[in-house]
């Protein structure tokens, strides 16, 4: 069940970071939709490695190949199956370390679980390279969101390495504001903080090391009583969709680990009616969800993406072939920091979850 | 699928918390396994209301009703289905304010996504009290856990309202540390935080008001190598579940958040071999996971519960059938808070989840 | 997952035939539905033992006890349980038997499955018994078929012991004469034969033998496109179901085995425009149903019950406990044919079916 | 939900009859498996169309291009994505009739369920030319049944147009016996019998005509006590599987609907104690299956495989547009015959099935 998700929607991914390519099959999207190829390659882009310092220097361009569902442009009903080819593979780097598993990485715990028959050239079915095919899925899901729904999703950085960000006032958080967010390569509210962060990931790269950080993404617009009770929370099926991108080791909803600061009669968010008529909360603590349920304010989350566990400097590790205690110097190309190019992920495998709970077939 | 949950081992939860009563059946546990139900209530007792003044006073003895999949003792190997009656409703307390939806509950949601129709007594099918059927399916797991695989899942309670308990080290998780940790009825580590914390409780009671606070869970002697890759990872199925359970707003695994502070180099967990020959790390910042799979060490992970939304003091909402601004004073028996009697929910949940991964047909 | 069903609509079952009692949990039926418990308790009256000389002398209520999911005569959406308690049992019949395997029966597999652990006593989870709450759970569905959508499901009995009743003809499947059918105890289109059939299983019953026979099912008003292709095409989702229900050997849709002697030019259903305007076709070989979508024709098909297992004639078997063979004589009360109380089975697990294909959430 | 199957072992099917390609993914499959691609080619080349007088001319080669989950020649663990793109299409012969439903054919009922969008062309992905990558899937399993388990599987066409081969004794259905089937272009027990079948077949092709026919499958030795009561048992899990191969209208297990015809003496298979030991029946009347789960003895089934619904015989059929009647001449290529193109298909969806119930992660 590893690679297959979903409920009305269900994807299907498969692919090794450097096998012949990678890919993802979605089943159950709707008949008729006009998909917006263009809309899809602005969010693999923002996921690709090679465009700056900041990333890897992998080069892959990630050619979207479809080779089934869609017919004259549109969605068919049928299942779309698209592959990206990988392209820039050096693989005879990691054959030289096959044996030495790369702290923080599952090069130990793939090993053990397939008895060492894994494909463990860059992490294979691990790799953060599988997530590129999530972001296709994602963003067709994304577009749909955004067409027949108006619900935008965005995301901001909202720290790198301890430098934090502005915070967002509920106020500030509107279609303009996210639509700025997801134009920006490296969103943050506070330009100033948003440079001294990219610095300090240039610096841990200096040091041969990498950086991780939080991101925040809000969902507006989303309709009221969405979701369900118990295991079908709109919370545990995010964190289960969240969780599931490589590197994500936190993940709090609205206020999330600060409720533990505060009292009850801080924490509950009061209900009002608008001048339109419409029931509000004159906060958002609870980042959109109560009961598991979507309540029409914003949903908010924040995740926490470890550092890249790929660094150059020498880490001790041990041989699994003679099981002794060894150290490793990890060659190749890795990135810095990965938050920024987590932040499409994030926002499309969101979108995936969200457009599953909206479906009806 | 809200209230079904599991893959090899599948759950189902009914009932409402002021209805006849309330249930779970379990499929898929394996025959012949000699049910002990004496540690099944120490686990139901623990979470059970009406105990201490921490607690809410309505007083249920949860008594277990079983069905079936239970002969001579032993499961049969078909579904084992319990019962719960609810004994100490006070469902007058709620038709007073059906048309109050109660900040930081369900109560608004839940009416409009099912158009009204919902039982809205004492949060429904959404009230907290569905946990007690998810303690006895995760009990009866967490026994099977500890004789048939050694493993152990305990608990301490890491802060209520800004008040922190020591932090464990790394070589004090071991069988007798957590064995003491569970026969403790408000888990710490240091004696006199917990008095503090237990202080900050009934103050805020005495204030009319609720807290909350971080529960740190450890579970020992897991395999390595069980888990999936991408949307089966161990991280994702916890966090599913977890997220499940009333109150949580937040999760984070192993060092967490403060992932964002460090660099590459301190996070990741260098390996070594010990003197019997087995693979360990010197750190455990990634909690016992990587790839989404177990690494052998223990597995951590920290939860958030809000403080009870339930408070005496008058609030501000709204009137759901004339639509005005209006006000709610909640009457009735409320937890001041709730994150001790969360502890075996959140155990038994996780072990739940651990024994759906390790359990073979 | 065996006693687990669904997608939108998912059933759980519990129980075993000679234990405290059997039930059924229903999940993810719609809110605010009015509850018809009088349609539903004729339902159960049309499976229930004990009724007359052509069934067994078992005698049980099958009364209805509703835990949950339903509040003042409406559901709440949430899931409804449904416990029915065994009465009439007479264990001590079984325990003589427990290392004698009845030919035709569980007992043998199911011994070895659970290692012997399981309930054998009178099939336990394996009992016909357990389709007491499956036809409680459709039922439900089956009264909002009718009342929401104008679907009807009727069927009368084809053949027993090689007694046939007369074949349907295409224009006479409409509402009233499904209606007659499902208001009939022996539903048969020609009385004679159907006085016949009776004799028939009587007679059988005289020998100390059985019979079984052919069910045919009628469903009209399904609307057009309904079902998915591959793996959830309509017939693999009613075939799936209507094997669950135990004696089940054999089923066909429309002319089912009968293709096997027609030309193409024959068996293809050729469409024409009705005066309305409507889409429809001359014959209805293929029974409402191509590429595994509804058509709007009537959706017809036959399925085969086997001779109740259970006979007083001595038969050969073989001793569990030492490995020899053996003989059996199996005491207690028997069904001499069991079509007749398969019918509502057959009839509300299509209706289960159906309506989850139809459920949009 | 459609083209997804499976639980321990998921297969993910996509394509379109004349788009790009075909495949499937499959994902659960163990690691380190020795990957046979010849006898997967072997069973590929049993349904490829183009081969025989008997079957469409359609000239497809079905190479299989695997993209991921294969290293080294061995399975990895991870999901294995298996291509086939389509070569010969002769696309226009569709355009001309794609507001023509063909009868017999999902051209209607997918384009209502569609709303148009399909791919309309040769049945778009209700074709059965998705049976290809099923077969892949199912080789796959089939040669892990043989190797590891030693289990068998195999068929004979039971009845073409009418014309019935030989009725196999139970006492012949070893292994010997289902290879020798396993090799047959044609596979019948009489030669004779054979030989009239595949020239009936050949003269419905010269009336523009079309025919089908009864495949008889049989499994050797699963183990005991394999299956599930109630919901997945055999019986239900096979018939999910094989109703959704197209143009299957009929499936009995064992003596199927002849069991109408007996008494329940005659119909229960009685057990002995083999001269080793072991239990056995003395009949298979059940076809290998009791209460849902394998009983030892042979797993036999029948399929009705209707008439290939594409004929050259014109046809009345309505116009989609303008809602008039109208007449349809399909030209193109066609199978007079599609029944012994679907054994392979038959055998592996089976192998598919079984080798789900017996894998233990």
């Amino acid at each position: 069940m590893s690679s297959i998700w979903g409920n009305k929607l269900k994807i299907s991914i498969f692919g090794e970071s450097h096998g012949e390519g990678i890919g993802v099959t979605i089943d159950g999207f709707p008949s008729g939709y006009d998909v917006d190829l263009d809309f899809i390659n602005i969010q693999m882009n923002r996921r690709r490695p090679g465009k700056s310092k900041l990333s890897t220097a992998r080069s892959e361009k990630d050619k979207l190949n479809i080779l089934s569902g869609i017919f004259k442009g549109k969605t068919t009903g049928s299942p779309i199956c698209c592959i990206i080819y990988n392209e820039d593979k050096k693989s005879n780097d990691y054959d030289k370390i096959k044996n030495l598993p790369r702290p923080g990485h599952s090069d130990y715990t793939a090993s053990v679980k397939y008895s060492g028959y894994n494909d463990y050239r860059g992490g294979g079915h691990f790799s953060g390279r599988l997530t590129a095919p999530l972001v296709f899925a994602g963003a067709l899901c994304m577009s749909m969101l955004q067409k027949n729904y108006s619900i935008f999703v965005a995301s901001h950085i909202q720290k790198i390495h301890g430098i934090e960000d502005e915070k967002p006032k509920l106020s500030h958080i509107n279609k303009e504001y996210l639509e700025k967010l997801s134009s920006m390569d490296f969103p943050v509210l506070s330009i100033e903080q948003g440079e001294i962060m990219q610095n300090e990931i240039l610096c841990a790269k200096d040091k041969l090391d990498s950086v991780g950080g939080i991101v925040e993404t809000f969902v507006i617009n989303m309709p009221v009583g969405i979701g369900e009770p118990l295991f079908d929370s709109i919370e545990s099926r995010l964190s289960h969709m969240l969780f599931s991108i490589p590197a994500v080791k936190g993940l709090e909803f609205g206020d999330g680990f600060n409720f533990a600061d505060m009292y009850g009669s801080e924490a509950n968010d009061e209900y009002y009616i608008t001048n339109d008529g419409d029931i509000r909360t004159y906060t958002n603590n609870n980042g959109g969800i109560l009961g598991g349920l979507t309540n029409g304010m914003p949903i908010t989350f924040k995740i926490c993406i470890k550092p890249t566990p790929s660094i150059a400097k020498e880490q001790n590790t041990v041989n699994l072939e003679n099981k002794v205690n060894d150290k490793i110097n990890i060659e190749g190309r890795h990135d810095p920091c990965i938050v920024q190019r987590a932040i499409p992920v994030i926002e499309c495998a969101t979108a995936l979850v969200l457009l599953d709970f909206l479906l009806k077939e």
